[in-house]
């Protein structure tokens, strides 16, 4: 239980607004004014209510507008076929009403298997089936069948309205919001395993298994289709927020999330090779190592400059210094490959590490369709772009190169310490 | 809409189990003395059959019985708190039922977010969540609660069991059963690709791409963690059919699914080989090539093996003489490479060629794992024991004995065709 809370603190405030949400509605049993109007129907707001208030704002908006719309249309519907079934009289009414009701059920249902319908309308569909059957059918024995439509539809609206305020101007929580940082999570968690994995691979048996925590991370990235798709859909029916604006690109951000997981596809399966048997042994071919060690982390940092920039929401103009770094460091790796390294080496250990190298280069190229693709959500999404030779004191400015100064430094480091131990 | 309805013929039998059910349900208004014992509140017959029929009968019975439960509960409970409520007075009852409603509505809002409780019971949670506010707070108007709440009850009842009855008794979609086929597809989808994958690498630039549609078909594999978890979830709550009985060991589905899309991850991976600028020439050496088509092709077959022993749920004792071939071609594959196969050959294609080999070494050792993760599953759910020396003309034995012999025969012919080319 205090991991759940924990994991996520807002789960604990959604819980207090489902149940200030119910409460404030519920309000309209207890005074008599309020009552007077819908008598028992003032149930369906608190039903209304407890079935639309979602986690994030999108998705009890996306709920919320599909019911209400759903209902105005089904009731509309509803009442022309009660008055249509009414015509040919009490003893054909039966039938007539039972033939629409299996018509529109058995119609929509089919409706809603339709792949386009079934992610964005499958709830409005449902209740569009559901308000259509109550308001014809019951409308046979209630003989004012307008007067239900319209308390049906107004206290649907008042529950909807009610949910709606609660999720937005209380604590809201933004599926835009949690899409965004979970696209800059993803690349920030391929970034640590890309740093990691040179020291990684070529000290396997020496040191303790302190840093595999930040290898494994990339894993969730494995499975993460389904959740970036529903917060892609949720983000859709959310307004302008933050620094998301009106038509913000979201399924921009589908590419991305489908080019990180190519990438923790061939992570996978270099992991792979890292815990299989034959391993390269530590007096492999020193050039080689060298060169490994520094296409990944290189390009490690510039994944984590692509997290961060998203994070921000800045890109820097023209290419940054740590892109093409990495792409030095990758074209160095590969020149080694190509020119046979290390003659004098066991052909079992040159196998071994060549896979294990195509599979890294493969690696980079993917990091460079993210980043082209990241450059298309900035100049979409109108991300700021900061000139590189801007001397103004702009804080954001002096941020980013601090970010880029002590990267750079730390590589400096990174490169001298692995020099002073060879 | 065309596409829809022959992916899956089902869906349009599914539409029309929605209309029926609803239709008999709706019975209720149109017979005066069907109505007389339920009065308006038969409405909620209507209700509960359009919200709890699903496309498969685990699906339909989870939300059922869901539904029934916490109906039941929730209407005991809030009977209970309408009855504390009463015990101070007018003034104060309205402050404590706002107050229950309150605490309860946040409690559950917060088990929602529990991961078990959210697989199994979320929408049970939701309804008891809903009938506990109805019952407590519309019971302040109603003086007549018990009386309600039992029509609630019972209403509910007849509109799940009609439900679960259309969807049990006609046509029956088993999650269960899709389930398996599923599992089976995914292997066949990977052994298809092994048996494709080692022409197509040999002779990608010479040949038109007429099986390029076999080598895709793997990657619906990547992203089916989700279904097979609901497909799982809803099977658990299946009554024994067809050939799987009571206590199926469903869960052993989620390691071979997990299994198959780990071979997936490493199929993509060497797929991007594939796709990449520099191929191994056709004059690679013989032996390498013959090694390497073997193997993958061999292998495929052993895949397909098991493919149709899970489809057949019957499994042959002891080794098959597919798997024995295929590990043997396997370690062929292995010894060449180990001892450094072919001398004269460039560096640049031995990379190439080497990660391509590694990979595929590493895909072989997957399928043996999920070779191992089928044979507990035939275990654990008592799949058919085929004795390799039974002689009593049992058809099955026979045509599973077929089956082999054919591919038995595609393999010396396969082999005899490569050496025809070379």
């Amino acid at each position: 239980m205090k991991k759940v809370a924990e994991d996520d603190p807002r789960r604990i405030v959604h819980s207090f607004k489902v149940g200030l949400a119910i409460t404030l509605v519920s309000l309209f049993y207890y005074f008599d004014h309020l009552y007077v109007g819908f008598g028992s129907s003032a149930m369906w707001a608190v039903l209304t209510v407890i079935v639309v208030i979602e986690f994030s704002v999108g998705a009890t908006l996306g709920k919320g507008l599909n019911r209400g719309l759903a209902t105005f249309l089904a009731g509309t519907l509803g009442f022309g076929a009660h008055h249509l079934a009414n015509l040919p009289g009490r003893e054909l009414q039966p039938i007539l009403l039972g033939i629409f009701v299996f018509i529109l059920a058995a119609t929509v249902s089919f409706i809603r298997f339709f792949p386009r319908m079934k992610v964005r309308y499958d709830y409005g569909l449902l209740i569009f089936m559901l308000t259509f059957c109550l308001i014809s059918v019951s409308g046979y024995r209630d003989e004012e069948v307008l007067e239900m439509a319209h308390k049906r539809v107004s206290t649907i609206l008042i529950g909807g309205f009610t949910a709606i305020f609660v999720c937005i101007f209380i604590c809201p929580v933004w599926a835009g919001e949690d899409l965004h940082n979970l696209a800059a999570n993803n690349l920030e968690k391929l970034a640590s395993f890309l740093e990691g994995f040179g020291d990684e691979y070529f000290r396997k048996s020496s040191e303790p298994e302190s840093n595999k925590a930040s290898l494994q991370a990339y894993k969730s990235i494995l499975n993460s289709k389904q959740s970036e798709e529903s917060l892609v859909n949720f983000a859709r029916w959310e307004p302008p927020h933050g620094p998301f604006r009106f038509r913000h690109p979201w399924k921009q951000y589908l590419k991305i999330g489908s080019l990180t997981r190519q990438c923790a596809y061939r992570i996978e399966a270099l992991n792979g090779c890292l815990n299989s048997d034959v391993q390269a042994s530590p007096e492999t071919c020193r050039n080689f190592r060298e060169a490994f060690i520094k296409a990944s982390s290189e390009t490690g940092k510039a994944v984590k400059g692509l997290a961060s920039a998203m994070r921000t929401m800045t890109l820097p103009t023209g290419d940054c210094p740590q892109t093409a770094k990495s792409k030095n460091a990758a074209d160095n790796l590969k020149s080694l490959l190509r020119t046979g390294l290390c003659e004098g080496i066991d052909i079992v250990e040159i196998l071994e590490v060549a896979t294990v190298a195509s599979l890294l280069l493969d690696i980079l190229a993917c990091t460079e369709k993210i980043s082209e693709s990241i450059h298309e959500l900035a100049s979409l999404a109108h991300f700021k772009r900061l000139e590189p030779d801007e001397k103004d004191g702009n804080p954001d400015l002096d941020k980013q190169k601090q970010v880029w100064q002590s990267s750079n430094s730390i590589a400096s480091n990174h490169h001298h310490h692995i020099i002073t131990i060879e």
